[in-house]
C-alpha cells in the first residue's frame, strides 16, 4: 500500500520549501491531519491570499500590498538623503525592528553569486542607480559580510565610483556581538574588532 | 514598520508545526513570495482538500478516503489472522514498503504516555480488542523500544491476558541495524543483539 496521491502529491509541494524532504513532508502532512479542521482551511486562504495581495514596491522592491508603494516609501517622515541597500526585505525587517534607521531602502533581491548563476544583471542593481540623484547624500550598503555580500559591496562601489556620482557609500560595522563572548568569537570577527576598535567614549 | 496583517497572521499559522518557530515561518514566507503563482494556489487548494478527503479506516484507524474502508482492510488478499499493531499510519507505511508483511493492521493513534497525558483511553485500544475474534491467531505488537512503547506492549500484554483470549502476542525483534557498525551500535542495542542472537543459518 502506498500512500494515497493527494498525500503524494502535498509532499511534492512542500518540498520546494528549502530543508523540508520527503521525511519532514509526510511530518507535516500528519499535523495537518491533526489540526483543527478551521486552521487547515485557514492555512489555505491565507496562502491564497498570500501571492494577489503581497507584491513588491515599485521602487525599493520591499514588500508592499500589491501595486501599492510600501509603508516605507509612502513614509513622508523618512530621510530621503540616505539609502540603505539589502539583499532582501526579511534583513530589512530586521534592521528596522531596532527603530535606529528613518532612512530609505532599497532591496536588491540576492546578492551576486556567479556560483549560483546570479550576475548583477539578475539583481535591481539598474534600479537602485536610477533612484540616486543629487539630494542622494550616503548609500549604506548592509549587506551580510559573507563572500557574496563582498562581491555586491565591491561592485556597487565600483559601480559609484564609475558612474560619477558624488555621495558617501557606508558599510554596517564588523565587531564583538554584543553580550559576545570574547573566547567564543570567530578569529577573523575579532581582527576585525582590533582593527575596527574605537576610542572608550 | 512592521510586516504585514496578512504575513502575520500566515506565521501564526505555520507556527503550528512542531519545530517551526517566528524565523522558519517567516523563512517559509519568504520562500513562498518566490514560488509561481500556481504553485502557492496549488499548494492551498491541496491543503483544503486534505481534511475533506482524508479520513482515518472505520476499523484499523489507518488513512483512507473519508468514510470508506482502507486499502488494506478492503483487500480480501491480505490475512485476516494476523494483526500488526502500530502508533500511527506513518509506521505503518514504512512496514508496508518492506513488502514483508501480509496481515492487517491495527493503528493506536498514539503510544501511552502519562507524561503527556495520553492514557489507554485516548488510543484505539477497545477497539482492538473489538477487533479480535478466534479467527486471529496473532497479535504482532510493533511499537518503538521507547518508554512509551514499552508501557504500550506491556499494557496491552496485560490485558490480552486478562481478556482470556488464547492467541500468540509477538514484537519486532531488537538487534544491530544492517549495514550498522559495532562500534557505533549502543550499548542497550548491543545487548538486546547478544541476548536475542541467533543459530547461524
Amino acid at each position: 500500500m502506498e500512500y494515497p496521491k493527494l498525500i503524494l502529491d502535498l509532499v511534492d509541494s512542500l518540498r520546494q520549501f528549502s530543508g523540508v524532504g520527503q521525511k519532514s513532508a509526510l511530518r507535516m502532512i500528519f499535523q495537518l491531519l491533526g489540526w483543527e479542521r478551521e486552521e487547515v482551511f485557514l492555512l489555505a486562504e491565507l496562502l491564497n491570499r498570500l501571492r494577489e495581495e503581497i507584491g513588491s514596491c515599485p521602487v525599493c522592491f520591499n514588500l508592499s500590498e500589491q501595486g501599492a508603494l510600501c509603508l516605507i516609501c509612502s513614509n513622508p517622515k523618512r530621510d530621503k538623503r540616505i539609502i540603505c541597500v539589502v539583499a532582501n526585505a526579511r534583513e530589512l525587517f530586521a534592521l528596522e525592528r531596532t527603530k535606529q534607521f528613518k532612512g530609505m531602502y532599497h532591496v536588491l533581491q540576492g546578492l551576486i553569486s556567479p556560483m549560483d548563476g546570479v550576475g548583477p544583471e539578475k539583481l535591481k542593481i539598474q534600479e537602485l542607480l536610477g533612484r540616486i540623484d543629487e539630494t542622494t547624500e550616503e548609500l549604506l550598503l548592509a549587506l551580510s559580510p559573507s563572500t557574496e555580500g563582498e562581491a555586491t559591496c565591491l561592485y556597487l562601489r565600483r559601480l559609484i565610483t564609475n558612474s560619477g556620482k558624488s555621495l558617501r557609500v557606508t558599510r554596517l560595522s564588523y565587531g564583538m556581538a554584543m553580550g559576545g563572548d570574547i573566547e567564543a568569537t570567530d578569529e577573523l570577527t575579532l581582527s576585525k574588532a582590533l582593527e575596527w576598535r574605537r576610542e572608550l567614549a
